[in-house]
Order: C-alpha cells, then sequence, then structure tokens
C-alpha cells in the first residue's frame, strides 16, 4: 500500500480488516500481525501510529459498528414533528429497515466467537445509547402525554437491552420462527408499558431480513 | 500441598483460586501458571491431569457459578404445591434471599474485566437456563391458567436475561436508587405480562444487597 494515501482511507482499511478477522478467528486470536498481513503491505509502523494497541483497535471497531446506528437515532431523536412514542416507533422501524442491516447480517455472521466485541456492544448499549438516544424520547414523551413512566432511565436501558441484544441475530442464534416469536414478545413488553410502537409492516421486514441471515449462515458452515 | 488430597477437594481449591484470578486479573491475562503459583505447591501436572486447558477451567468455573443456583431453580419447578405463577414469585423471592448471595457479592466485585465469564454467564441464561428452569413453570402456569402467553419460550428467555443480567449488579454498576429503580421497572415488566411476582419484601431485600455491595465496591478501590 502506497504510504502516501490519505489517512482516513487507511484507518478505514485496518478497521475494517480488523473487524472481519474478529469476527472469523475472534478477537483474542487476532494479533495485529494478521491483521497486518491482510493489508498489502502495511508496515508495523504505519498501523501504531493510527493505534498504540490491539485494544485500541477493537475501541474503534466497536465506534464504527454503532456510528450509523448511532447517528440514525440522533436525527429522529432531534426531530420536531414527532411525540416521543411516536419517535420510538420511528426508531424500531428505521433499525429493522435501514439497508445497511443487510450488509452487517452479511458479513459479521456472529459474536460466538467473540466475547470482547459482545462485552463492548452490551456496554455500550447500556452506558451509552440507552441514556444518550432513547432518555431524552422518553422524557419527551412524559413531557407531551405520549409515554408515562417514572423510570425513564431504566426503562430506556430494558428496552435497548431487549432490542439490541436479545433480539440481536448476530448474538443469539434464532431460527426464523424464533424470531418472530421473541419479536413479538418484545412487543407484549413495550405494549405493557402502555407503548405500542410494533406494526405488521415491521413483523414483515424481519422475516425479511432472519432469512438473509440463515442462508448466510447455512452456506458458511 | 499434598498429592493424596482427595482429588474433590483439589478441584474445589483450583476452581476457587481460578475464579478469584479471573475476576481479579481477567481471565484473558490469568495464566495456568498464575493459577499454580496460588496453589502452594501444585504442580503442573497435577492441575492439567484434571483440565485439559485454561478454557476448561473456565467452562467449570461458569458451572460452578450458576450451579447453586440452578439447584433453586430445580427445587422450585420440581414442587408440587405452587401453581405457574406462584412459582415464579417463588423463584424471585428466592434469588434475592438465598445467603450465598452475599458471598458472591463479596468475592466478585464485577465482570467489567471478564468479557468471557459475561458471555458464558449471558449464554447459559439464554441457552440452558431459561429453557430448563423457566419453561416448564410457564408452561405449567398456562396449564393451570395462573399464566397466559403465545410465546413461553421466548417469554422466559426475556425474563431471565432481566433478571440474571440486566439487574446483576456484577455486570451492570448501579447505585443503590438505581437498582431500586430497575427492579420498579422489572417488575412493571412482569405485570404487562400479567405476572404480578415483586413484592414489598423483596424490594426491601434488594436495598439490603445493593449496600452490601455498594461497600464493597468502596473499600476494594
Amino acid at each position: 500500500m502506497a504510504r502516501n494515501k490519505h489517512p482516513e482511507e487507511t484507518v478505514n482499511l485496518i478497521l475494517s480488516t480488523a473487524f472481519r478477522l474478529f469476527m472469523k478467528k475472534g478477537y483474542e486470536h487476532t494479533s495485529v500481525q494478521d491483521i497486518i498481513d491482510q493489508l498489502g503491505g502495511l508496515s508495523k509502523g504505519a498501523i501504531y501510529h493510527h493505534f498504540k494497541s490491539k485494544e485500541d483497535i477493537l475501541v474503534a471497531v466497536t465506534d464504527r459498528m454503532t456510528a450509523e446506528s448511532n447517528q440514525m437515532l440522533a436525527v429522529i431523536r432531534d426531530r420536531s414533528d414527532l411525540n416521543g412514542k411516536e419517535k420510538l416507533k420511528a426508531i424500531f422501524k428505521e433499525s429493522i429497515n435501514r439497508p445497511v442491516q443487510n450488509d452487517i447480517f452479511t458479513v459479521a455472521p456472529d459474536f460466538h466467537n467473540n466475547p470482547r466485541l459482545l462485552f463492548s456492544l452490551l456496554h455500550d448499549t447500556i452506558d451509552h445509547a440507552a441514556p444518550k438516544y432513547i432518555l431524552p424520547i422518553i422524557e419527551q414523551g412524559i413531557s407531551d402525554g405520549s409515554i408515562e413512566t417514572d423510570y425513564p432511565e431504566q426503562l430506556a436501558e430494558l428496552i435497548l437491552l431487549a432490542a439490541n441484544v436479545w433480539l440481536n441475530p448476530m448474538i443469539f442464534d434464532s431460527s426464523e420462527e424464533e424470531s418472530h416469536r421473541k419479536f413479538m414478545v418484545f412487543s407484549q413488553m413495550m405494549q405493557g408499558f402502555g407503548l405500542n410502537v410494533v406494526d405488521e409492516e415491521m413483523l414483515a421486514r424481519l422475516k425479511e431480513l432472519t432469512s438473509i441471515y440463515s442462508i448466510r449462515k447455512t452456506s458458511s458452515r
């Protein structure tokens, strides 16, 4: 690789390569040398110019994994045409529909070899995404009367834990039917909190996604 | 250590020591040699006589972590004097009350250095404990009319994910007040599913436990 490439491109290439190797071999079994070997001539010095350590690369990979999703959450959170409950509904619809999901499902079959990535995702969900994106929406909902709860922070956490972790087929293997049934229970949980945010269209889209995932899994094993 | 000790005692000592080191230094930063160094003269051969690898020790440590809890779940599951909903209530009461909790809270301050243990616990909860202990109780509840759901497997998973992972202060740092608020949301979630299983006595016990945990944390940092 030419040394004079734009540094952002180099960083992107390092992160894509690292992500692919982490998912394939597992974080613990991927060395910095393994990443370098896939980069067509980039020197060890060049990679250490951008990242202090493998741990540092992991943090950047996790940030990139959630960056696009967080961007979408921020846009909906900041809309001025929806009440709180409508924003929650918009988020679930968007999460299921955004096209990047297809890529993620294809590139990243599972977290089974990757406790470190799962750990990062779990803590990012609870410690970062829930308070930053879901909490302000619930608080708006309390103000505008569309959501009722005395525990907005905790409700935000529980909703996002269920959505990002339990419903995530990269974390828990589920057949198409199982995913559908999990989504029904999720929808009932939301209704139990007075939040009717899941509709038929979303269920149909979920079915489509779980098929893509099942095909990928079958062909890679 | 004498070679002629009962092998079960040796295994127990290896597992306690490994658990303590995994929690303190993290699984990845603990070597088999570190474990041996703490065992007062046990040879490398002796440890490999019982465990093929560090991974093998991890599996046994996780099994031991959940063995006592699983034993309690099995006893309640098999009681003949309670209906399904009463069994769920008994489980939550017992989980909060059983004295071993105090030890766990004291010995195991957190999972922050331990993605591998968290990963094992998460998968054990969803793939093993939910179908084996909670599902039969929900199915009984459906039969006896005390629980209503079309999705018993998924409801079992969601309940146990929330209880074992989200409410677990070893996984997510929570102040006493936060833990109490999480428990209130958990209780509302259960009510949303028609499951009124949390009472005032349980809330009081939870408060007591979170104090023990807070003291331990303050003194160790």
